[in-house]
């Protein structure tokens, strides 16, 4: 078919919806030959390229066991047709993955051997099956194949999902762990700009650290205790303690080999208690129900958007809480799942706001709030 | 904002598509003004239109207490910014729903109030709540506004999916229940062009149905008892037979109220046990499993195409099968059904060939093999 002909069908089919005729009555008038058209119209290759990049942290990052000042990340690009997708893999030491294991599994991914990338499922289920694990490395491919995607369609991911971006919830903003003072520093700093804190517990001075920040604001806090209670008893005895000091909810009290203990805890728990490190992918959510009240979903450990999707469908219709998180991250992961944020109860999506070298611009956080733009796909432009 | 600058923006925005320029390009130049016209390009609002229309049957129906002619069924419209998007309630008269009660409900359907049809989770929500049961009525709407967003979005659904419609698989079609010299020449008839027939059995004569078929053709059969084994061992027994006749898979064995004795009959079954009437919508399916391998979903009695993609993704989740099934339907909703079938393991997608009076053409049924075009929404034009 010659070009003149193809870029007269499209011409024509978007003149027809930019004059507000309905696309198929365009398309009906020529149909039997427009399928074969439109198998045409789409025959460039998808081409996945690739590069380190590292994560400059605003603020030294401390958890229990050590500290850092950057978090090591893969920058992706999916073109196809003339039009990029942007995918990001960022890698926190504890997590296992690194920028060497991420290039390694990157390389060995053929997405050249796909002519559509719409065909999400098929694309997804043959990247999952590159290798087991890897699910960052899987989830910057995932990632970039949505903003691909929703850039040909013309849509931003959230309408794609059918989701209303105002109802996108307010962002936790997390206060690292340090001295009480610094604490309270730190909680001034920020109570004027975000709608509910987080602070990560479990250790021995949970109580002087709440202290430190109610001494300042009576903002809502979310607790990820991190698996740092020990035993049942311990855990609701700080959740009950808790409860009277605002805090609106609990992440994963003890440790995820004590299943059958979290449902004890979470039975009796006033607080909703959420699942991180017990919960990895969409076959984890099932064994859950019951031992939780909600999950905690992330791109970087269930592959990616698609997955995650799955994930929020699967867990509401379990009767389960959903919330949405993140690593330190670029706008881009932070963008692509803020898509699907109109339909948590929780969102923890600060991660690019803790980065002093973002390579884009996207979900913005306003008032506190995940303020979702209209960009198709996952709504960022390159900065 | 002027009607010009409107324009201007949408042909640019298309001109970028069609020359293979990434859409956010343009967008991005002029993003800030351009987020405040997007709230006002689409600021037309959804009217709602509906009719009763009468199916002609092809052949009588019978089903064991009554025969019918026609179908009754209700002709949805849902208008937008000049797009018409088309959907259809079905109502055969065993599962409740009547013209009256459907055209009752959408009398009161104020879709009006919505002024962005991309939000489908709240307003199908709303929807839903309108009135309790009216599965049928609430699924016109919903089929009806999924055909919108997709022309709005110029893509079909198994696209928006991620599905490939490669993947769809061939449709069962049904013989219907008759005296053994009627069924073996309703079976001559059609066996050339099916690759799966399916038989409603669940009586008297059922061994004698299977030998008057089996007399002809050595095609693969789907069997739906529709409840008709009387307790576990009768359909144990049966299934078994039906095993070494080259039966493949088995709806419904014996009455919904007898749960544990399914269970049972299925952990026995070397043929995979589907629910039917056990199942109407999404909250039922966790619920379902162990006591059956899968699922059948039907539009009519789930709402619509949200809830069964919800349904198809929890089934999965869950580790079962799924199949998909329809009414006697025009190819409006049987097209609608079409676009998720190639997620599914078994179809039976018959019900527009089963009247003489189709207003559309959509789905085609291609060498036993559901065939889905490329048009955008449900895939349909009106004939």
């Amino acid at each position: 078919m010659s070009q003149d002909r193809r870029q007269f069908l499209k011409t024509a089919a978007f003149a027809a919806i930019g004059s507000g005729l309905a696309l198929n009555a365009t398309l009906a008038k020529e149909s039997s030959s427009l399928f074969s058209i439109n198998k045409h119209t789409h025959s460039g290759k998808m081409k996945l390229t690739f590069r380190p990049y590292d994560l400059k942290l605003k603020h030294v990052f401390t958890v229990a066991s050590y500290s850092r000042t950057t978090t090591p990340d893969v920058q992706v690009e999916i073109e196809y047709d003339g039009v990029t997708g942007y995918g990001e893999a960022s890698m926190p030491p504890y997590l296992g993955e690194s920028v060497d294991s991420v290039m390694t599994f990157l390389k060995k991914v053929n997405i050249e051997q796909f002519s559509d990338p719409f065909q999400l499922e098929d694309i997804l289920a043959y990247v999952d099956g590159v290798m087991p694990g890897n699910t960052a490395a899987k989830a910057s491919v995932d990632i970039a194949l949505h903003d691909l995607v929703g850039k040909l369609l013309g849509a931003p991911w959230y309408k794609i999902w059918g989701l209303d971006k105002e109802k996108a919830p307010s962002t936790t903003f997390t206060i690292g762990i340090d001295t009480a003072e610094v604490v309270k520093e730190k909680t001034l700093e920020v109570a004027g700009k975000f709608n509910i804190l987080k602070v990560k517990l479990g250790r021995e001075n949970d109580k002087e650290i709440i202290n430190a920040i109610r001494s300042v604001t009576q903002l809502p806090i979310a607790v990820d205790a991190n698996q740092g209670w020990k035993d049942k008893y311990q855990a609701l005895d700080m959740i009950l303690w808790l409860k009277e000091q605002g805090i609106v909810m609990v992440e994963q009290p003890m440790s995820k080999t004590q299943l059958d203990d979290i449902a004890w805890v979470t039975q009796q728990s006033p607080l909703p208690i959420f699942a991180d490190e017990s919960l990895q992918r969409l076959g984890d959510v099932a064994k859950l129900k019951g031992a939780f009240t909600g999950i905690n979903i992330k791109l970087m450990k269930c592959t990616g958007m698609r997955e995650a999707w799955k994930m929020v469908t699967l867990g509401r219709a379990l009767g389960m809480r959903i919330m949405v998180g993140c690593m330190t991250e670029t706008s881009c992961a932070v963008s692509a799942a803020a898509q699907f944020s109109p339909a948590v109860d929780f969102a923890d999506l600060d991660g690019n706001l803790l980065i002093s070298n973002d390579l884009f611009k996207g979900m913005e956080v306003v008032k506190g709030k995940i303020t979702l733009n209209d960009l198709p796909g996952i709504g960022i432009q390159k900065l």
